[in-house]
């Protein structure tokens, strides 16, 4: 279920000739859209002039046939899709963000959070700078552009911003000549590249995207790589890589990617169900049927099933037109919510002891409402295994898990949660079998299951600390 | 995957109390929604006054809240979402069809297709009546507001026009005071009715649509059989039935229903597992994994692993964005449609022999389509199995299954068709076991397969013979 | 000012071989666009085959040129522009009417009202016709087309209609090989016919349409005459004409039809400057200047300053912006309405004993405020004339001047009326001088004025007496 | 005709309390609508809080009912409407113009062209400065925040930025805690003040907004002057004013403003008059009539009548739904495109010795078209008498008038373009008498008739100098 989201989907293109990047790009966000529904943008940059379009909405909502047309032709693109709290006056937060500056122009989009964009800011602001958004890619902007006044390369001129920026960035920039691809040094988001038939470059937040436009998948960015396309080819900058520990977000395996994504060499699918099969192991218990919550807790269901033999089945029907075209109403909506995405599948979950896999629990309202629809259904038994260790730290780096406040398993034990949640008994996958994911120990960040930040702290906390000193600090003369 | 389209889906309510019925509506027609994407509408009574919207689109695009808080109070409504061919000016074929008659006013939702409205029609001319769409469900208006001028209440006008009118329909028409529900003799297409905690009655297509409002099921109307609603409370016609043979489409089953759908009394989820054992017992195969093709195939791959043993895998992932989002752009959007919808899971698949259940094969391109994605995902052999027989005729009750020249299987042999569209093996569910689908022999219509038209063949075909005679039959004068 | 509305304006062409007529009848419809801002409607005739667009909102906002392109090639196309009150579910009303009946396809576009149409639409209903819109339109379809089946031609057709219906229509109707135009035998509104270059023949509300597309007119249609086009060219049917008296509608000079059009031979433009004229002449007063209240009242105050010899000025601006787009906002908004549209010119007005030339008073609350922002703007006095007679009853031919009790001077003098809307004098154009606005007396009707209504009174007054019967006559059983 | 463009309007109001300050900005740029109708846009400061909506369009498309809810409460607002050249990507262009800084936030609205903004632009990239737009806008936002870093408040900082910027600006700024309002040195676009009876401080481009939100007129800024209002109440800055000559823009006078806005003491209309009168003293004709062109030429006209004796007519009918609906379609579309806006009367014009008063001529292609339309309508002489001199340099102050290339007048003799534009006789108006417009001597910029610039030229002309630069100067790497 929906119960966390990350913030972006970054694409780029570095096409072998003059040719219709954008269409590409339209694909490959298309398959990137499950990283980011409120907004999407592509930028065209043809020999050093760039179009861009932007707006809110679904990719197949923002890009028709003819706004396509209007990125016209280029030998660069690059793209971007965004999960954001909507609101009046936030659509100049949509990216890529277009810049231009001493050199020329630069489009720039962002995957990630920094965990020291607030100090960067502020210095940046004690200098002069102004700011049209709210975002750290545009702080991001800043650092390199000033850095590029002291450079002779873009490329050096993003080596020297990683010196200062900090967090979790996965990064695709287009100078007017070069497409640049970084992944910052703990290598918290993913950033893969391809190659076309043709011997176009591509730069994707995942394979799935690759896949999408017919390319084929190299590897991922190592942590801290950069790669620089330019009519001289592919090139890589490795001076950040080593620099500290890989922590990649796990969640990506868990829940974000799609499963038909290799991220890091190690299949989606492959890793949720042995996510099942951890469980299975950690957690057996006699039951009759294994089902799993649509569409991420699917695999993880069938892992257990096989582990256990205890026999998979289709427990809920998931209303597929749900994405966008559904607005609540009328008063009881609320109550209607899960109901109206989630049916189960009485004939199935009736009178039988059910074994429930979903990928987390944050809150716990949405599973307490999905357990109440299989007890109304007639289940008699509900085992609720979960695909990762309780939440007990929010997230800094480019997820939405707020403040602990929020977090059941910050201020409850896990007999307590079964109870609250209405499920007869409740495990969560260990974070000894989470770094085992992949079958190896791969280095993941385990910040948000309390096993410490990989990063300083920011001060601010998870809330947009930009429009909170809008109306904190106002002109103190 | 989207083989042949049904043309729709109904729905009516008879409230205890003037309340807010479009909204239950709205929560209706959007589980409803995979029976029709191309329109939908609602139209609310409130006591002899009617009030509509009606539009292009999905459920949640044609109405926002302040479209439904236009359609106001009231005690009755009906709602429809419809499957069609869009065009220039076919907007005013969107349901339910307003009709404004002697007697007052009607509301009429209608959900499959007649077989003589091409003669009904004639004679209706022939006698002055204009007619202002090309859908058979005028001329069900026009029959049953003739018939009542000669009969003192709505429910006997709708009696005397079932003796006229022949093929599928199963209509919710709301006249000025009453609600009527009625299914046609051969019982084509399902209608089913609950009830809700408060007493209101609800007739819908299928029974997934009481579930998104909280009403209970009792049963599907009998073939035949018309229900009414007024202020006495519910009462049923059976005048018509038991004069023919039940012939329900068993399509509803295979591939349009919900899986969460009861229909006459069987589990649609039961149906197709069934469907996936039968085929392993008719067509067994020494294989790796069984994989369906999302989303009807899934349950009948559950059924063919359990029977067979194979393990069950989820072998593609499907973009849950393609719902009219989508549009392809560039000279190849036609090569890549269906690998934007699917991406097979190629750690799944790769080296491995693979059993792939479809529902249908209608043309073939389309599993060709699919199984090219095996192969290159590198499958080793796959074995197709499909949970229906060979189609080899068209269809008149309401499926858009076209003339003869297009099914694969009116020409082709089974082995053929295998080599045609790249798979190793090829196996359809018999007829035999077809009719057990349900666990019973249910009353299927097979004209689809071979097995005889349960009324006159038309005359005109399944053209649309209305806008045919437009353009051929210019003013002879 | 928009004091009264007309309900339409009304288009045809047959052009002299297979173009592209909507082209030509989207700007047609254009320059009509002030006879009808609610929606817009074209139907194009490709040798039988007939394509429509119709829409909500003004001609420029319902067809773009994907909208024009789609409605393709053809001889004959037939466009409507309609004032209506719109509400939910009443886009079925929008025009051209297609219909489909025994002999093929109609379009039919009307500007007019029956008086008569109850009792026709009656008779139909009782004899089981059915009825999707509230409109005369759609009972004179029904006539002509019941009139089809005896006759062996559309034109004997529309002109056994003619005998039935009555009160005021001008048509224009497509049937699949011909073009139709017809005037009512009072002539109450306006339907001119011409030429272009290249021989087409076009019919048109109002001359300005013909200017529009480089047309010539040729004259208006008599009253009660029919024209006939079809591949052996133009002919005439007047059995109807000089079957009773020409009664014109008045209106159409003052105050609907563009000042450059040119209707039963006289210039609109001529007979507003008349209007002031003869005001001048029976309402002499001392004044410093003469205005205008944009954009009707113009003319005939250059007409007044002329015979007066009291300068012209103009007084007003007017935001040229307002149409449609402004929606006013907040409490206050009723209070601002006028205010935002006309804003005086104080330097113009201020200190001045200023005549100001409106051409009608229906409520008299718009001329209270228009008098009020003058009284702001520093006039020292006001002297209002009013070019046309004091409205005392309510019309049933085609404008919406509504019930007695709204009518300021159905129960108000003179005095009393300025005393009411705060002006010094006030004076009304005498019916005399109306009768002689073109110069001659032209046979108007004056059934607004008191002079009597021309035909029968419709038994169910102005209202939509169908909208009307749906909640006050429900099913009685 | 619409000759020439502007490119702003702006408004600001300071509310005496909490309110709905955005629904006043709503309809005060409702009423300065004529000067941009490309975008519009509003700011709301709620105590320091800013939301904003922007969009492309007219007011009345940009802001609904819900938008200006949103907005919410506040006790600032500002708002801008534009007309600029529409494109890929141009919506970051939209004003208000909201940047982030260090003391806060501000939101700047302007009127005007910067004639030194490349040089400014160039210096602050230079270190380091990053430009979302490609504004002049931008580059003052700049100036203001660098200064504000070095002083104690806004009003400081604009007044510091005044010594560096060069050029037309009337600008509207919000800061946190106040209002600002600035006119240039040389006065060149308007810019006044007035008060509502509630005591709220008002800013607007021109008068009418002010009556349109019932708020009293004071007087307009003088040259170089700024109002800073804030708790405080208002106070003025005049350190820049009578440092150089006011060189106010005659054009706002003859063509841009509403005939019904009070510029610098003189009201528009009466100039315009002015204007005629002048024109009739330096080119009288033996004729029979005087027409204007709508709509800047109408009060000419009546001007040019009322010295000459000559009867003043209506003689054009514009299509009063011409703005932003109608878009032209087919191939004759650019022939057609004159008159489909304007229709001579041909009653008035007929045999006629025509007077035709424009208010300049650019290219004289529209002229051409006007008189033909003339021509074709049976005027007999057409005597075009123009309401400005002849152009012969382009503007950098914030009109469109473009490169000397494309003036008629920069290469031809008066004869020549009469011959040219094909009318009987032309007469401009003389340098002299236009500086004597109001009455007196006003002190006009007369640059665009040779009287040379008060600014320095700016080197790159008037072309966007910074979209040329993306594309001319890609990275040197």
């Amino acid at each position: 279920m929906n119960h966390i989201h990350e913030e972006c989907g970054v694409f780029g293109i570095y096409a072998c000739r003059r040719s219709d990047p954008a269409v590409l790009a339209y694909y490959a966000l298309f398959a990137l859209q499950h990283r980011g529904q409120e907004s999407a943008g592509i930028a065209v940059n043809d020999d050093g002039v760039f179009r861009a379009v932007k707006g809110e909405g679904l990719v197949g909502e923002v890009f028709g046939d003819e706004k396509l047309r209007s990125l016209g032709k280029g030998n660069i693109a690059v793209g971007h899709v965004r999960y954001a709290t909507t609101g009046a006056g936030q659509s100049q937060n949509i990216q890529p963000l277009l810049v231009n500056h001493h050199k020329g122009r630069m489009a720039l989009c962002h995957n990630g959070n920094l965990s020291n964009s607030f100090e960067l800011r502020t210095k940046l602001e004690e200098n002069g700078a102004i700011f049209h958004t709210t975002t750290d890619s545009e702080v991001i902007s800043y650092m390199i552009v000033q850095q590029r006044l002291k450079t002779g390369s873009i490329e050096n001129a993003v080596s020297a911003a990683m010196d200062m920026i900090e967090g979790a960035y996965s990064l695709v920039i287009s100078s007017p000549q070069k497409l640049i691809a970084v992944r910052d040094p703990h290598g918290f988001r993913p950033l893969c590249y391809g190659t076309t038939d043709d011997g176009s470059i591509v730069f994707a937040s995942e394979s799935c995207a690759l896949d999408a436009i017919g390319a084929k998948l190299v590897r991922d960015l190592y942590p801290g790589e950069m790669a620089i396309v330019d009519k001289n080819g592919l090139r890589f900058d490795t001076t950040h890589c080593g620099c500290c520990f890989k922590r990649f977000c796990v969640f990506e395996y868990i829940y974000f990617a799609r499963p038909d994504s290799v991220i890091d060499g190690a299949s989606v699918s492959l890793c949720r169900r042995n996510a099942g099969r951890f469980l299975a192991q950690e957690h057996p218990v006699d039951a009759d049927i294994v089902i799993g919550v649509p569409d991420s807790g699917l695999e993880a269901a069938i892992g257990y099933a096989q582990e256990s033999g205890i026999p998979y089945a289709i427990g809920f029907t998931k209303n597929k037109y749900i994405a966008r075209t559904f607005i609540a109403s009328g008063q009881d909506s609320r109550e209607r919510g899960v109901g109206i995405k989630l049916n189960p599948i009485r004939e199935v979950v009736k009178d039988k002891r059910v074994v429930l896999i979903d990928d987390s629990i944050v809150r716990g309202t949405t599973c307490r409402k999905i357990a109440n629809l299989l007890w109304q259904a007639g289940a008699k038994e509900i085992h609720m295994r979960v695909s990762a260790p309780p939440f007990v730290k929010p997230c800094y780096y480019g997820t939405d898990i707020d403040s602990e406040d929020v977090l059941i398993a910050n201020h409850m034990g896990v007999e307590d949660i079964a109870r609250e949640i209405g499920v007869t008994t409740l495990g969560y996958l260990s974070i000894g079998n989470v770094r085992m994911l992949t079958g190896v120990d791969s280095g993941f960040c385990t910040a948000c299951f309390g096993g410490g930040y990989p990063t300083a702290v920011p001060a601010h906390g998870t809330k947009n600390r930009f429009e909170m000193k809008i109306s904190e600090n106002p002109e103190g003369e």
